[in-house]
């Protein structure tokens, strides 16, 4: 398999990337294309001893940055790592990729100028997998979609159905709506409709459901429009965030807690590992004709490698394939 | 003053209600109202000593309880508490009504069956104060309108500015609208709508904002249709109980960390007050020609106390006529 690297992805590009692809083709030993400015790159690679590894670099002049406006970006920097990484998937020259830059970025790339959309997918989704302590979901859409239609929320559900079966590993995925209530009366125009036509496709649809029951892990596939799913994303990485920070700042107000909070510590270790958002490494732009992993920006090298992980699952569980055979199912319906 | 509290409200009514109202009559020696069940009432009042404090009972045969559908039982049970308790603020012989009870009770007995809207108001909204360690927010609407206007934004906007003033003692408040990005370009086409309304009002409006930052408390009104609210809300608590329960569960499962548990115990106090919903109380009904406070149905004493203080500060801030002035101003910009 070979799976290429946007090595101009992250916040704190190449370092994190290119140690995330060494970690990769150490545990799984599939060639690793690292694309971006070559110089940086076999800089950053010279720090590693590479005996055995089968990692190339692919160079690409330009780099789409953070805070660039996407579709300009993608329509002006043509060179871009993103451009040349999601060709080389696009020729049949690799398998996947794989990118921790401006999702924005990554998304208009894939979707006007390079991979395009599967053929009969009326809107690309991005969707994360979001750990948990009692396991983990795939939520979509999270962003690509502000304005929803119901038939694209059917589509949402066949796909996240398909990577949550290819990828996560679930026999019979538990598909759910986020709602403001469980009543198929819940929601808004958009979600009744949307009921009905989930309620009669060939998913194992649960119904609508609350935060509370998603969080508890009630559910394998989150289905959302993009404007609800990223403020349930972001509300959820704001509280836990909050949370934290204000148990530490409590914990180090008195000696007696700090050296409570100094016995405890392992625990909270704990903690942070269950909900790591780096084991799960990111999410898939499902609908394009490719594999795209989309990693969090401010990601580590455990994050690059756990999305490097994501995209061998979706190759090897065939997701675009699935998700093509998939339409003509819940067409029939 | 007079307030009104449902005696028959909360989850475990009339127990906290009771004692809530009694805690509350001892600290501000206002008139205090018992609407509901009066032989049980009188019972749970017989526990107290009420010596000096101004309480009465008025009876209310019908109950409406937390699994009534609102619409069927605002008809059906006419002689209800909330029915005999709006009617009480309704006809000038109490200034307030406070409430644990059925969300979708109170609002439809207060909209459509007594109290009714301020002429001009175009739709009621559910609003909720939630506490954070760098202060406190009002969130509106939280779901008592799924399907939204940009007009209806609009004013609630306006409602939510009145109230921070009156009740939350802010001189300016900074009012944003609940979005999946800064930007005016982000949010659905609602959103983009509303922001220019909001943009051109007579409002400290500081744009979008997004989780991170409303959870910072870097906005004292929060603005959202009322299914965008109600997900940010329930998202927040269920993610903030999610994360108190595995940080507690991680403690206890060694000995050592058990024991640094036990030593950084009053910092988790401390943590949990400053968060704690109880300490506000609920949040009120805005838009309806009254003050109606609905607090928590898995409240306590101390929750039913707060709802009723905030009451207190509405009716003294005159929230009711200055958001029927607040209309005349929005509609001239």
């Amino acid at each position: 398999m070979k799976i290429v690297l946007d090595a101009m992805g992250s916040d704190n590009y190449p370092t994190p990337d290119v140690a995330g692809a060494v970690q990769a083709a150490r545990e799984w030993r599939d060639e690793i294309i690292l694309v971006g400015r070559e110089p940086l790159i076999r800089e950053e690679l010279s720090r590693f001893d590479l005996e055995g590894l089968n990692l190339n670099v692919v160079h690409a002049a330009d780099v789409i940055e953070m805070d660039d406006d996407p579709a300009w970006a993608a329509r002006e920097k043509k060179n871009s790592s993103m451009h040349v990484g999601m060709n080389l998937v696009k020729n049949g020259e690799a398998d996947a990729f794989v990118s921790a830059g401006n999702t924005g970025g990554v998304l208009t790339v894939a979707t006007l100028h390079t991979l395009r959309r599967i053929q009969g997918i009326k809107r690309p989704a991005l969707a994360i997998v979001i750990p948990l302590p009692a396991g983990r979901f795939i939520a979509l859409d999270i962003g690509a979609n502000v304005e929803c239609r119901p038939e694209f929320l059917l589509q949402f559900a066949m796909m996240g159905d398909v990577y949550a079966r290819a990828v996560l590993g679930c026999a019979n995925p538990r598909v759910a709506l986020l709602s403001n209530g469980e009543e198929p009366s819940k929601g808004n125009s958009l979600l009744k409709e949307t009921y009905k036509l989930l309620d009669t496709a060939p998913l194992n649809f649960i119904g609508n459901m609350e935060p509370k029951e998603i969080v508890a892990g009630q559910a394998d596939v989150l289905i959302a429009d993009g404007f609800s799913g990223n403020v349930f994303i972001k509300t959820m990485e704001a509280t836990a965030k909050m949370l934290s920070g204000l148990i530490l700042d409590e914990i180090k107000a008195s000696p007696v807690t700090a050296i409570g909070g100094l016995l405890a510590k392992p625990a909270f270790g704990r903690v942070a590992r269950r909900i790591d958002p780096f084991e799960v490494g990111g999410g898939p732009l499902l609908g394009v004709d490719g594999v795209v992993i989309i990693a969090h920006g401010r990601t580590n090298a455990l994050g690059i490698k756990s999305a490097i992980g994501q995209a061998r699952n979706a190759v090897q569980g065939d997701v675009v394939n699935t998700i093509r055979d998939g339409l003509a199912d819940i067409s029939k319906e």
